[in-house]
């Protein structure tokens, strides 16, 4: 009994400990950006990344911290598949990608990249919270946070460790089916008192590359219903580019590598929109 | 204390009163198949309801089981948006869809379909489990159960809850991101001794409706990639259609209103299959 109250307070101990490092070294980083959905497989992850890109292309130090524990893609979509994280005397550096974007995914801790984490929701927030105040992210104006689907731990966690967020963007494809699980996401930023950034609706119907017809495959207009409907602005809209998906595998980021597909010209006016609302916060992004 | 320790025997008494239950209310259904896949959005919302209805068009007694906590589709793609279960003597009732399918999706339960549901894992695992014991199935032929993406506390939940499974059907999208992600469910499945029936390659190439050229939008091949290297059989592939969305969004099921169209041959020849399987296990499917 002693034995267990001597390790409830030693964990306790590691706990507050990693509280102090977490407002040091989140104390370093001048924007904090969550992408979320509560929908899987719309573009949280390819929208993350392409984000990074722009902003790191404009000469901003950005992070991207991976928080999908159970379905990591950064990694692969920066070239960064079997990238390990290297550890010095301050702690866990990130790895480094394009651009000099510092990043940290699970896959950079497991054995190989088709190990699952099959982990329950506590030991996701362990995970979360070390992340964010063991790794030595350093001096950053803006880390963006890669959200799993779903309104649980891990975005419970991130909203709950880091209650100075700038806030949150939200990402759905048009199909009335995504609009509804998105508009829980978008309740659930409201009832955590998260700044909302916008909605972006990606997958925004398809050009054919053969005959130029537009095929709206998952439906259109979805996005701007939920901003509407929601009272929450409108970013976006993305359209498919088989390319996106082609660049993801290959590691290489679509929009450094096609500045003037009218995909990338979306992605670059969302990212214009989300400087602005950071800079309107105070703390202007050198 | 006393108090505390009746509430937590009180707790114990309950979680057993559910497990006998659940022998009871499981040992109804002849088979049980899980739908997983690590990746979110490669559409295992719309292959459960799509193989739903193929078994129930042939006369057999179908439920889904949509587990998928934070983001139910179920309800939406089979046309009962806004329903609620019924409450009788012996306990609750499905919902009851087209072709007779029961279905229960936690969508039933929240005052609108917007409320997002903000629980951590322990609370999924409690629902999980009251859906799979205090709900009146009755007498079924085959439960199919949606799972959401990752490999946490639902499908951990599931394996635990029904280790009769009759086997997990996995589903990707052809690219490689898709891969990696997806590898990590099959791996889990694995791991917990989970039979695996197949994998599903979904959204396996466009064919544009206007000029009939066909474009790899996800990439292709991504699915039979991973049969090969995991060794575990390949089921077919279903290719993009955006009729598909169209009736999800429409809460009309896809193969019954599309019987014709090379995707809906694709989920029959899938169905028919996922029959092989369950009638070689013993216990046939009348």
């Amino acid at each position: 009994m002693s034995g267990e109250t001597e390790s409830a307070e030693e964990e306790w101990r590691t706990i507050e400990e990693q509280k102090r490092l977490l407002r040091i070294r989140m104390g370093k980083i001048r924007h904090k950006v969550a992408v979320i959905s509560g929908k899987g497989g719309v573009g949280k992850s390819t929208i993350t990344v392409n984000l990074a890109i722009f902003f790191a292309m404009n000469n901003y130090k950005v992070g991207i911290l991976d928080a999908d524990i159970h379905g990591p893609s950064i990694p692969k979509m920066l070239g960064l598949s079997g990238s390990r994280l290297e550890v010095g005397p301050p702690g866990i550096f990130p790895a480094v990608g394009p651009f000099d974007i510092r990043v940290v995914s699970m896959n950079f801790l497991l054995p190989d990249e088709n190990t699952p984490v099959i982990w329950c929701g506590p030991l996701k927030m362990t995970a979360i919270r070390q992340f964010l105040s063991e790794i030595v992210w350093g001096e950053l104006d803006l880390l963006l946070i890669d959200l799993p689907p779903g309104t649980g731990d891990e975005p419970l966690s991130v909203a709950q460790l880091l209650p100075e967020m700038d806030g949150v963007i939200i990402v759905t494809i048009p199909s009335e089916v995504s609009q509804i699980v998105v508009k829980k996401a978008v309740n659930f930023a409201k009832t955590l008192g998260l700044p909302i950034i916008g909605v972006i609706e990606n997958m925004s119907g398809f050009i054919c590359p053969n005959c130029g017809a537009r095929v709206d495959i998952f439906q259109s207009g979805g996005g701007e219903k939920i901003a509407d409907e929601m009272d929450i602005p409108f970013l976006g809209k993305i359209p498919i580019d088989q390319k996106i998906c082609e660049n993801s595998d290959k590691g290489k980021p679509f929009i450094a590598e096609n500045k003037y597909s009218p995909a990338s010209k979306a992605f670059m006016e969302i990212a214009k929109k989300i400087l602005d609302f950071l800079n309107q916060r105070g703390d202007r992004v050198s």
